[in-house]
């Protein structure tokens, strides 16, 4: 047995907090997914103009990032034709997301938990997510 | 064309709060999922004891809740072997709920939404999902 | 609250014809689906000749059009190798579609709903998909 | 954050050991899978003559046990017709197993994983699970 962190309710509100900050900032209506380090879901939020198809997209971003342990981008720039991982999008029933807007969240290296948005483009909705990272550290430091 | 009302993400979070506030007082953390009237997610939270089964039996009573037009203890009454709608529950990839604790939102006979609850028993469930209806009903009239 | 427009069956009766009359004149069989503006099916009709496979495509095309509210041509073109969407197909369980023949249809920029086609080339769904939605304007102006 | 003790591999494969000693000793092969506390696989295992449908249904125990924390057997008895939670089997695509043979891991009340075991009869699946548990036990408090 080992301990590990695990991201409570009230760390993934201010992380949500900051990424509807920043969402509402450059003006792009969000959807929102915050997964724990498992992948599975603990917040999400559907801002008022975000597209419906990103409701599945800005969780399958949260769950690649917390349950693979890296971005999005990260992937999709190695699932590229010719490249090793080309074709992984298809695994864990479509959710395995290349699509850039997905972040991991890490302690001291170790995986947390993921931000995932979607209803942007890919760079807008990694800079949401970004958002959320920054407020995670910052809240975690204090 | 006709005009139909849409919920907000604010008149979620209005239900949201009401439920969670609800399940605090009857001291079960639950996952709590709000869909608009097409059964899309709006708003989840999954509180920090909530089961991790419940995330997606929560969204599947949301689901049903709102794009059925009723709670999914009615249907879970007319669905045990027998009954007319026996089976019903592994149509729509199974998402469809048969389980109490599913309710749907109306706004004079108009359906709006629907709240999932789950984790507790089914009938705390479903009062935790009542609370949110009695908020929403509350915050219409004002 | 907020109040939206909605299809109703009568509106997408009168741009199913118009599909099927375009589809006759390129003399294409088509299936033809038309949905609402959280995706979900309003009308589908599968021409004597038109594909099997076709079926779940024209639903796709037609979800993700109005879903998404952006062509599935448009989509297409951000998501070859290299582009910020490749691999998006993927997701909203593989209904999310790329393939040229899903059109939405927007009333004073907002979004009604979808149309789309399929069992031609993609360039011939498009056409048809694109007859739907001149009738519909149309229809509406007048 | 919190921290919260995590199932590793080694803690997994004493775990296996038993239940394999326990299923010769019944002489029943069978499909041993454990989990972790979110419900993803650590361990899996086919004896020669497991049944092929048990890969899926040892893999669905061992979930529902971790990730509901509570047996499978528990929650079929409140799934028969006339019960509460009858149909919540079709939830989580259909992996949320009421068969028993699935047993969560507990360490003081806190959920650390689970054990499914499947190709024998439900009753015997759970006397597998059952000294998988006990060997955890035992081997935690020394």
């Amino acid at each position: 047995m080992k301990m590990v962190p695990r991201l409570t309710l009230a760390d993934a509100q201010v992380i949500m907090q900051a990424c509807v900050r920043k969402a509402r900032e450059i003006a792009v209506d969000m959807d929102i997914a915050i997964t724990d380090d498992a992948g599975h879901l603990l917040l999400f939020q559907r801002m008022d103009n975000a597209r419906i198809t990103s409701i599945d997209i800005a969780m399958g971003k949260s769950f690649t990032a917390s349950a693979a342990r890296k971005s999005t981008r990260a992937y999709g720039e190695v699932s590229v034709p010719g490249k090793p991982a080309f074709g992984i999008n298809t695994s864990n029933q479509g959710r395995f997301s290349i699509v850039a807007g997905g972040l991991p969240l890490f302690l001291h290296e170790q995986i947390i938990g993921g931000i995932g948005c979607s209803s942007g483009t890919p760079d807008q909705d990694e800079i949401v997510a970004q958002a959320g990272v920054e407020a995670f550290q910052a809240y975690v430091i204090n």
